[in-house]
């Protein structure tokens, strides 16, 4: 069947092709991008639900508007303005089906194919084979451990990006969080060129220790400034609710996408997620999220320091979900990753986070697996990593 | 702000824009798409909620597959094979949020600008909107009271359409039901030419007289046949649970798109939904709400008999949600909307739903109005017609 010019571009998520392999139950697997399910606030959602549909049943199972529940968009506009002291009324945000859809919802609103969409490099994959569907050109900007370099920033907005997408804070898959100087100097060099700046903010909350950064957003009030976030890591990724907040003139148009799209994002979802966060204190469940992400990544960064070689070079991430390693540049990541199988441990090789073949890094998750398991985990792929760096060893 | 080209063929949805006029609280508004909230299971879907949250609570909040979840998937290939004795197993369905965003998908993988697209006239104006912000041309087959034209389908199919998108039962708006010599018939034209056949099924349950008509599918058992269903009209809009079931070589592709799209469909709404269908009669509950609707639209079809002029031709559908109704040729529903807000009756202007400005039919709903408020309405709405087209009578 002939299919369209744009399927040409696009592959499958080669993390969700590969989560079937490590599924295998004798596989200690750091490959998935999961939050920890057992801290889900279960009882949280199970009483709001029931008092969604005991008091408002038939609103909650009806058609709703496009642009979302009204009382979830304030919530969201009330935490900008305490946490950041950030002015986004909630008629500049618009409810989306994940920040995954926000991507698809922008694209449609502002690419044309030919179009350069700028990335980080590496660069969350998903952004990637969004993007690809609607025939782009990537250019991309290298991340340093305090953010993009920004001398190839200038450069690269110079060459004239549309948009310029990035994850500032606990990046999927480097878990580098830009520096305050890199925020407000990115902001500087936008502001100086014709780029929108498109910027996902899924992990900033999942920070456990250094000190919380203000999205990019806050040095750049301006209608090419487009901020996405997500309900996902901080309370349940199985609702499917994040947002994008943008100044009205675009916001009009993205509205007009999403009706095209799915009319709207399921109102039971969002009424059940809006009384959730009505009746329980959502820091302090974050708070609860985040000392157990620190264990967890505390136990994976003790367990590399004394298994991995010293060719591997491990990221130590102040937050997010990931750690980021890389190998020497001549070492394949999808070669090593059949290796890691054959040893019953698994990780995402780092090639799906590259447009130009990159292949010598690998993402390891720590937010999915207990202390017990990275320990062992980590064991299993030090030895196997001794293996493919010095064969015979 | 530069946009796409594509948002230049795109408007919102008049129905949406014009919702905002029709809620004032004096007015008797027929103009929504709304099936009726009091015939929602609240009581089955908050026992389904409770019971997921309660036995499957993590599973339920986490990330899940793209294709959506099995026992949904598996009741939904069931319910083919029971109710048509089609063979479509769970594998060859893709869970969507709504049907709309199976329009979304399916003009992703299979159209590039300027193919051209076959629909019905007049025709769903969600699709039409949808598939504009795909740069597509539109061609139309005039629609009969037995389906569309067949001569002037078969011309078009032999003109080269990629896609012909249909409702054969009980359309939005025009509430057609095609027989089943057209079904066999379209079925035989699409078998000899290339077009896909996008087949939307939203209202096919909604029958309360004459006899059930299968799919056209049921007809053409080929990997251009692409079905898509929806529990928005049985079950419960607010959910957005929709599916499209296709071959498996065009599914590969839906799935993808999809994942670029929005990763998934809520993990909770799905298990909510299958939870319910395994714990209640949907069948029984169907019945409730045809009764109510046969009702309805009698009442409708009743008051129009008594107090609409000769000069409008009313349809009188066996099901669905709607009647569609015919103006003068030279006169403007647009022009009429105007005249019957100003008597506190409200219905959809017909313009949005053709491509080449028609502007004289009006689509009335039934499903959302009590007997007592449709005869109210009716009668305004007689009135304000019979001053429209005979004014100063």
């Amino acid at each position: 069947m002939r299919l369209s010019r744009r399927m040409a571009n696009v592959h499958r998520s080669y993390i969700r092709e590969i989560l079937k392999v490590t599924q295998r139950p004798e596989i200690i697997s750091f490959a998935g991008g999961l939050p920890s399910p057992d801290h889900f606030p279960v009882a949280g959602f199970s009483d709001a639900a029931a008092a969604v549909l005991a008091e408002e049943g038939p609103q909650a199972l009806q058609y709703s508007t496009t642009e979302g529940f009204l009382p979830l968009r304030q919530f969201i506009s009330d935490r900008y303005k305490t946490k950041w002291g950030l002015d986004i009324p909630a008629d500049e945000i618009l409810v989306t089906t994940g920040s995954q859809q926000g991507l698809d919802l922008v694209a449609k609103v502002l690419l044309d194919e030919g179009d350069t969409v700028l990335i980080e490099r590496p660069g969350y994959l998903g952004a990637i084979q969004c993007f690809s569907l609607f025939g782009v050109n990537f250019s991309t900007v290298d991340l340093t451990p305090s953010g993009p370099d920004l001398e190839q920033l200038a450069l690269r907005l110079e060459e004239g990006a549309r948009l310029f997408y990035a994850v500032p804070t606990f990046q999927n898959p480097a878990s580098t969080a830009w520096d305050l100087t890199t925020r407000q100097e990115t902001a500087r060099l936008l502001a100086a060129n014709h780029a929108v700046f498109l910027e996902d903010n899924p992990y900033g909350e999942l920070r456990f220790m250094g000190q919380d950064m203000p999205p990019v957003r806050a040095y750049l009030d301006d209608e090419r400034a487009v901020l996405m976030g997500s309900f996902s890591k901080i309370a349940s990724p199985g609702l499917r609710l994040g947002w994008v907040a943008a100044k009205p003139g675009l916001m009009h148009h993205l509205v007009t996408a999403k009706q095209a799209s799915d009319l709207h994002t399921s109102t039971l979802t969002q009424r059940i997620l809006a009384r959730f966060l009505a009746d329980n204190d959502l820091d302090a469940h974050i708070e609860v999220i985040r000392r157990e992400y620190k264990a967890r990544r505390d136990c994976m960064v003790d367990a590399i320091r004394e298994h991995f070689p010293a060719e591997v070079q491990a990221s130590s991430p102040e937050g997010g979900m990931f750690l980021w390693c890389e190998l020497p540049a001549d070492v394949s990541s999808v070669a090593v990753f059949d290796k890691a199988i054959a040893c019953n441990v698994a990780f995402v090789p780092g090639k799906p986070f590259y447009v130009d073949g990159t292949d010598n890094g690998f993402r390891l998750n720590f937010s999915n697996s207990t202390p017990e398991r990275i320990a062992e985990g980590i064991k299993r792929l030090g030895r196997c990593l001794k293996e493919a760096l010095v064969p015979g060893r």
